[in-house]
């Protein structure tokens, strides 16, 4: 197909396009003439990923070329290819002061995962992040302990399941990619969402007077 | 005590309480000469409860002022001040286009609430949030009917539960709806962290070569 074809199926503009192939993110067409080049589904398929972690995962582009050097690189395991991605969706948790406080919050994170025997990296983002969140419940006084963590820890494992479960075995490496990113940060909001209102619905069952 | 003892305790500076005293959102205190005042409790009390919803809530003013005139106003019923309290707490969903794809989007996410049997308001905000992200998922193709969405709500149900069991049930009307903005707000990081962990050691289980 036409770059003009590629650009209406993916909706990603000519433009952008011509970017991502001047910056080797896409793969060169098959030149057709001087000035024309045709394209397959490999491309679709790759702007769809690009798209992915650009425009859902809001990485900036040295990550999103770190993600798609793993995954053109097939000696990485898939297990691998999705932790490269996981911590590449961060967030990066800007902790001005590193102090004591912090230290601690983070040691606490990470014997809370170690109770839970849950195998994440070291170095995973998302330990920061629930430090983070630690750290604001204390500073405001707020229950915090492994017994305060659990039920949230219960429901998020539930739902890494379902989740996990869904994850294409075959196919494309990108596929899993794709799906990984546009899973982990699509479905935030959804999860956000419906918290909010299953608490609406149960405090309408605990103080409505019957009357 | 004095406004100087308020601010230490509380963590409000001066000059921020007086702010508060002259927009009326902090009672007075009792006048003890021409230019000092008197404290006690109850305004340490306000003052957490204003902050909660400034600091971590980060509502505007007005909608501050709505929110501690429905705890003043002691003939609204707890439920009702929940209910303002969570739709005070937004977000306010900015949808440019509310167009055929939003609508139907909102009257499935409606649909799936009744399916659900949950009692929510209809102007509720978290109702738009999920229809963003409904939206969102059908921009990219990805599940979103209720049997996709319901291992979401039937997590978040369960927090919600557990999360409304700890609301007190005696004590001032200010540290409900306290109890109500913090756990709301300060919760979420720690579901949204946890699942990405959760995700990574799924991924582990299932994707790492037992070599």
């Amino acid at each position: 197909m036409k770059i003009s074809e590629l650009a209406r199926r993916t909706g990603v503009p000519v433009a952008t396009i011509k970017y991502y192939l001047r910056e080797n993110l896409l793969q060169p067409g098959e030149r057709t003439s001087a000035t024309q080049a045709a394209y397959d589904d490999s491309h679709e398929q790759r702007l769809r990923l690009i798209r992915a972690l650009v425009e859902v995962g809001n990485l900036p582009l040295a990550t999103v070329r770190r993600v798609l050097a793993t995954v053109d690189d097939e000696h990485t395991n898939v297990h691998h290819l999705l932790g490269i991605t996981h911590h590449a969706l961060g967030p990066d948790v800007q902790q001005n002061h590193r102090d004591a406080e912090w230290s601690t919050a983070r040691a606490d994170v990470d014997a809370f995962l170690t109770e839970l025997g849950w195998m994440v990296h070291q170095d995973a983002p998302a330990r920061d992040l629930l430090a983070k969140a630690v750290l604001a419940l204390r500073g405001l006084g707020l229950p915090d302990s492994s017994d305060d963590l659990r039920p949230y820890a219960r429901a998020a494992h539930e739902l890494a399941k379902h989740e996990l479960a869904s994850t294409p075995r075959t196919g494309p490496r990108s596929a899993v990619v794709e799906h990984a990113v546009l899973g982990t940060v699509l479905y935030e909001p959804v999860l956000i969402a419906l918290r909010r209102l299953a608490e609406e619905h149960e405090s309408a069952q605990l103080f409505t007077d019957p009357a």
